[in-house]
């Protein structure tokens, strides 16, 4: 007979109580440590809080876009699904235009990512925004070249995709901007999916426990 | 004016070139090699490698059923979501029963969690089924009790839940399970429903790039 914990907030309660012990939220201000512990209990790994960079108007500039209605757009379908309906406090709309069927002639068209080429379909949108880029670093890269050019600003930009090839560079390139953004990013090769849908649902309300 | 890598496949090449360069992979047939490499793709962890365990006969096993129509039953959504159902060789389906309306009664009932509860709808689809336990150790604990109690065998179990209370344990447990089962693991907290969904979608086919 195996023993384990079988009582989901308890669960939750213990999971978040360990992350506050063991990572080092020193940095962070209760608002931003509070997202930082919901990415570290995605991935499992408390050392995550020391690649964790952030506007200091993060917190605030997202959860008022939330409150106000906006939606969340995401490179990733993985990231749509992981958003928690229940959190979202005016039942934003949460978009993801990787499985549009006008993507992969834009993507051919624009010599891009199908990844990047769906980002192209938000335009109307990007306007205040939540924008959570959880996978794909060229989706990364052309929401920026899109807003240099003049494109509208997303109020937030939770900037964690992952992997080998542009992911470092397109966090750094975002952190290094200067077009006026308010952002988080996770630096280096680790991110993903799973880490950008917990920023999302910690910033979509600051209750933690939910059931 | 950003210059980076727009090719999708160019990109995917590279990063599993570097993946190839950077992690140890020794301990690994060149199948499940396949796997692992997938995995670190999805977290952007080469070090992932040595947390990896797995029974000798597990990719053969999962193949196999997957080949002869087996369904992939998962414990979470974003698990269900990152499954690319264009590598699936039968159009095999990918189930997760957490939203069925049953599932808050069951757990009440069962007094567990709803992501644990949510298993015994699968039940009878356990025999030669690929399951996947990407999120919740509550749920592979309750796999295991199943199985252990007489419930019909998966094929092969993917258990890579992520966190901080159980999910070691719940590894462990399926590592020393000694049920004649064939599964694969990441050891220690790390996991999640990205690198979960990545080890299906190398099971799925042993096409690298599919565009």
């Amino acid at each position: 007979m195996m023993q384990y914990e079988k009582d989901g907030n308890a669960i939750y309660a213990e999971s978040f109580a360990t992350i506050r012990r063991e990572a080092d939220l020193s940095r962070f201000d209760a608002d931003t440590a509070q997202v930082v512990v919901r990415m570290i209990h995605a991935c499992g790994q408390v050392d995550l809080a020391a690649d964790v960079a952030h506007t200091p108007g993060l917190v605030t500039a997202a959860r008022e876009a939330l409150n106000a209605g906006a939606p969340i757009l995401t490179d990733a379908n993985m990231v749509a699904s992981g958003v928690t309906r229940a959190r979202l406090p005016k039942d934003n709309e949460v978009l993801c235009a990787l499985r549009d069927p006008a993507v992969p002639a834009l993507a051919k068209e624009l010599g891009t990512t199908r990844s990047a080429a769906a980002l192209e379909l938000w335009r109307d949108k990007l306007e205040g925004s939540v924008v959570a880029i959880g996978n794909a670093p060229t989706a990364l890269f052309h929401l920026l070249e899109m807003i240099a050019a003049g494109a509208p600003k997303p109020a937030a930009i939770i900037g964690i995709p992952v992997g080998f090839v542009g992911a470092v560079e397109s966090k750094v390139a975002l952190a290094e901007s200067n077009l006026g953004l308010d952002w988080i990013v996770v630096h280096g090769r680790r991110g993903g999916s799973a880490i950008t849908a917990a920023a999302l649902n910690a910033l979509a309300t600051e209750q933690e426990i939910m059931r």
